[in-house]
């Protein structure tokens, strides 16, 4: 990935809201400095996007990338492209839908955590029960190494990302405002845990307001993102329920967690079981034995002990600014030269580092080549 | 059915403990009177029961069975064979271990009651949220015309036989003790009700204790009398959910009810449901439709509405003890002669009037030879 490459995304999501499939599509077949290219040029009806082309005309897109690029800079905030090493794979199966960029603000890999992520998410006018179900539910898979991620929202979600952080553990709140700007304002809070703790993700621009659609395709992203989604209680016509619908489309796996039929807000969980649209969980167990085919996966694809602990040992050493060659590093953590080598290619498969010319460094996630590509 | 057959049933019934599987096989092939005539005759090896011949030796079972007869005669309590008028059809899916003899102590015809009726069980130790789920679900299925059927213990049983009462429907209790003989005492009230407007079964002889044998097998009759069973609130361990194997492995609809996943009570119902044992059911009308298909079964094989308010105006005018000719029927309810003998068949299937040289009489499901075949 270019620069030039994540500036045109970053130009064309100021173009169009997220999920535009018309941009999707054209990004499967052309970079996207050379749909912007075309668009500049007036020539955007030779991509199929002659309906586009008039907008782009009136707006002036790319320096409103521009300005999101340096902001994003001043801002710590990363922006991940597909294809780059930040960006999280599992996106890819939104297909002509994936996010033109990502805006992370945080303190964690994205990539990684989403790799060993499960959403937990319900209602806003939860109760009392179901907050403290989705609390326990969170602490726990944060606790045995599970990222949480929700939405940022009232209710459950919040306690959901409140859950995991009690458990020590990672979350992501996908908002669908800027990650800049805390979405409900008052769960401020909630989101200066979640940037030091964690990370808030968005495909739409800094400072970007949430609307009903945004928040309607941010669903997507919950549901893409992650390898399961547990619903902890949800009314008959929900947004947890078009998450599970759209997990379920992905084949992701869906679970559900009941409540006493006399409770309003148990409706959508007990229909999405009853209709085999969800599998019913009663305990954080439940859960992880649901997750145990992803585990494995993991397991068979990740390294060994000895191999995560070497990796350990070297990311500990590793700069972002300063490349080192793999003789240096293995002298400072104490391996041999070829362990080092291992680590530092089992670190490179994962996004934790990367090399040039130079020598090896840190992955650092900012915005720039480093974190964009 | 002759008496001798009900005879023969009865004393075999003092002979074994239900659900005997030697004395059922041995009557999928011969007569009750021919078993009680063999073995009398010290013959019971002939049919395979050599090892119950000295059983039956030491006692004698052939007057037990007088006696039980005369005391059923003055209490009122009906003996039911298989095979005769009152017998409910689905207990034959028992096969070798159908009841010998069904005791009926009420004021229901079981066989019609029976073949619209779902089952209500679950735990003894049942909390408030269950007690009310059970008594709101079977006071709507009763006031929808479905007999529930339980098993008279405490907490949920008791709950599903008082919601049916109050909604003023019908209710049979099946014991494990005799049909005489409340158990748990303590419900002794809630029997009195259940005889003046429901009726209690019993596979076991008059005056009989219940004990955990009988306990266990008893909820094999529950699973094969009814349509459905519906588990309210279960222990992970319980004989609710005994009850609930049972019925899945007779091919009935089986149903849970779920709850918070913070209570014992709900873990076996949340664990039949996750195990695709049992269908989730948050309401009557989600009962309701699950018994769809049984619903439409019985609307085909029944009468016709026209028909329907036909019977039900000759099975008013029609007597057990004097009987009476069509025409005489028909002018006391105002129909002509055809469709009085129309009605009167309808009703001799249904088992609500039986015809002989002197005419048509009403099904009293007494003991003797109306009421057992």
């Amino acid at each position: 990935m270019s620069n030039a490459d994540v500036l045109a995304r970053l130009a064309l999501s100021h173009l169009v809201e997220p999920a535009n499939e018309r941009i999707g599509r054209a990004l499967l077949d052309h970079q996207a400095d050379e749909v912007v290219a075309q668009m500049t040029r007036g020539r955007g009806h030779r991509l199929g996007l002659a309906d586009l082309q008039e907008r782009w005309d009136g707006r002036d897109c790319v320096a409103s990338a521009q300005r999101e690029w340096q902001q994003a800079e001043q801002l710590g905030v990363d922006l991940i492209v597909p294809g780059s090493l930040g960006w999280p794979t599992q996106l890819d199966d939104l297909a002509a839908t994936a996010p033109l960029v990502l805006r992370s603000k945080g303190s964690i890999p994205i990539r990684q955590s989403a790799a060993r992520s499960v959403a937990i998410v319900g209602a806003r006018a939860a109760t009392r029960y179901g907050c403290a179900v989705a609390d326990e539910l969170a602490a726990t898979l944060a606790g045995r190494g599970w990222c949480v991620v929700s939405g940022a929202a009232f209710g459950i979600d919040a306690a959901a990302h409140f859950g995991a952080l009690a458990g020590g553990g990672q979350t992501i709140a996908i908002s669908a405002a800027g990650v800049d700007r805390p979405a409900p304002v008052a769960n401020s809070g909630l989101f200066q845990r979640i940037y030091a703790s964690g990370a808030v993700l968005s495909e739409v621009p800094l400072g970007a307001r949430p609307n009903r659609s945004r928040f309607l395709v941010r669903n997507r992203l919950i549901a893409a993102l992650t390898r399961a989604v547990v619903v902890v209680e949800a009314a008959m016509k929900s947004g947890a329920r078009s998450t599970a619908a759209q997990a379920s489309a992905l084949g992701r796996i869906v679970a559900a967690v009941p409540g006493p039929i006399t409770s309003a807000m148990c409706v959508g969980c007990h229909s999405l079981i009853r209709e085999q649209q969800a599998v019913l969980v009663s305990s954080p167990a439940e859960v992880v034995e649901l997750l145990a085919p992803v585990q494995t996966a993991l397991d068979i694809n990740g390294p060994t002990a000895g191999a995560q602990s070497d990796c350990r040992d070297v990311l500990g050493v590793l700069e972002a600014d300063r490349p080192a060659g793999v003789d240096a590093l293995g002298q400072l953590v104490g391996l041999s030269a070829p362990r080092t080598l291992a680590a530092l290619c089992l670190l490179e498969q994962s996004g934790g580092a990367w090399r040039d010319r130079d020598g090896w460094r840190a992955a650092n996630w900012g915005p720039g080549p480093l974190g964009s590509g």
